[in-house]
C-alpha cells in the first residue's frame, strides 16, 4: 500500500467503525515525522454561535491520538482506550477544524512499544493541538492506555 | 410552554444549530430539580471496539454543560463557552449514553446569575457524569464561561 492508499485506507477504517467520524467527515490530511494532522470541516462541526463545537473539538483531538497509536503500532487489533483527558480552550475555531498530533519523542515511542510488545499493555501521553488564526486555539493532553 | 415541550424545544434548538447533535441522536430525558439527563443511543456513537467512542462521551457531557446553563440563565442568547475540562474514563460504555449534569449549588448558582446579570460575565464549574453498569464511567469537571 503506498501512502496516500494509507491514509485513505485509515479514513474508511474510521467511517466504517466509527460513525461519528462520517457524520464530522474527518479527514487524514498528513502522517510524517511530524506526526498526524486530521482534519474536519466546519460547517458539519459549528455550534450555534457558528464557531467549532466543543464536542467536535474534543472528539476530533481524541481521535488524532487513537489513529497516531494505530499507526505507530501498525496493528488495529490492540485494544487502545483513553484513560485521562485535559482540553484547555483558548480562542474560537472559526473555519477548519485541524487538529495536530505531534509525535511523541523517540524514547517514549520505543517503552511504549516495547511494554505494549513484551507485557501486552502500555500506557502514552499524547499532545494534540488545534490552532485558530495561528494561536494555539485547543491543547489537549490525553492518557492512552494500549491492550493486547 | 409546557415541560415536556421545553425538552422538545431544547433538542430541536441543539439539532438546527450543532448539527453533531443530530448526528449523535442526543435527547433531552429530564431536566429537574436533580439536573439534566442527556442520552445518545450506542448505535449511532460506537467505536471500533463497539463500545462508546471517546469522542462522543466527550461531546455529550460538554453539551450537558452547555445545555444546563442554557437552562438556568433562560437566555440562549448567552454566549456561553467551554474554557477548561478534565475528563477521566473508568470503564467502557456498552449501552445507552446517559449523561447527568448534577445542578450546581444554590450558593454557586446564585452567584453564577448575579456576576452575569451585573457584569455582563461569569463563570461557573459543572460536574457531569456517566454510569455504566451502575458504576461510575466518566467524569467530567468542566469550567464553563457565560457573556452576554
Amino acid at each position: 500500500m503506498d501512502f496516500a492508499e494509507r491514509l485513505h485506507e485509515t479514513e474508511e477504517f474510521l467511517y466504517a467503525k466509527i460513525p461519528l467520524t462520517r457524520a464530522m467527515q474527518v479527514r487524514v490530511e498528513s502522517y510524517d515525522e511530524n506526526g498526524l494532522v486530521l482534519t474536519a470541516p466546519l460547517a458539519a462541526n459549528h455550534n450555534h454561535l457558528g464557531t467549532a463545537f466543543g464536542g467536535s473539538l474534543a472528539a476530533l483531538v481524541m481521535l488524532a491520538g487513537y489513529a497516531s497509536l494505530w499507526l505507530e503500532l501498525g496493528d488495529r487489533a490492540a485494544h487502545i482506550v483513553i484513560s485521562e483527558s485535559n482540553l484547555r480552550f483558548r480562542r474560537p475555531v472559526r473555519g477548519t477544524l485541524r487538529a495536530v498530533c505531534g509525535r511523541p519523542d523517540d524514547s517514549a515511542l520505543a517503552e511504549f512499544k516495547s511494554n505494549f510488545a513484551a507485557k501486552g499493555k502500555a500506557w502514552i501521553q499524547l499532545k494534540v493541538e488545534i490552532e485558530a488564526d495561528d494561536e494555539l486555539a485547543v491543547i489537549f493532553d490525553g492518557t492512552y492506555v494500549a491492550k493486547k
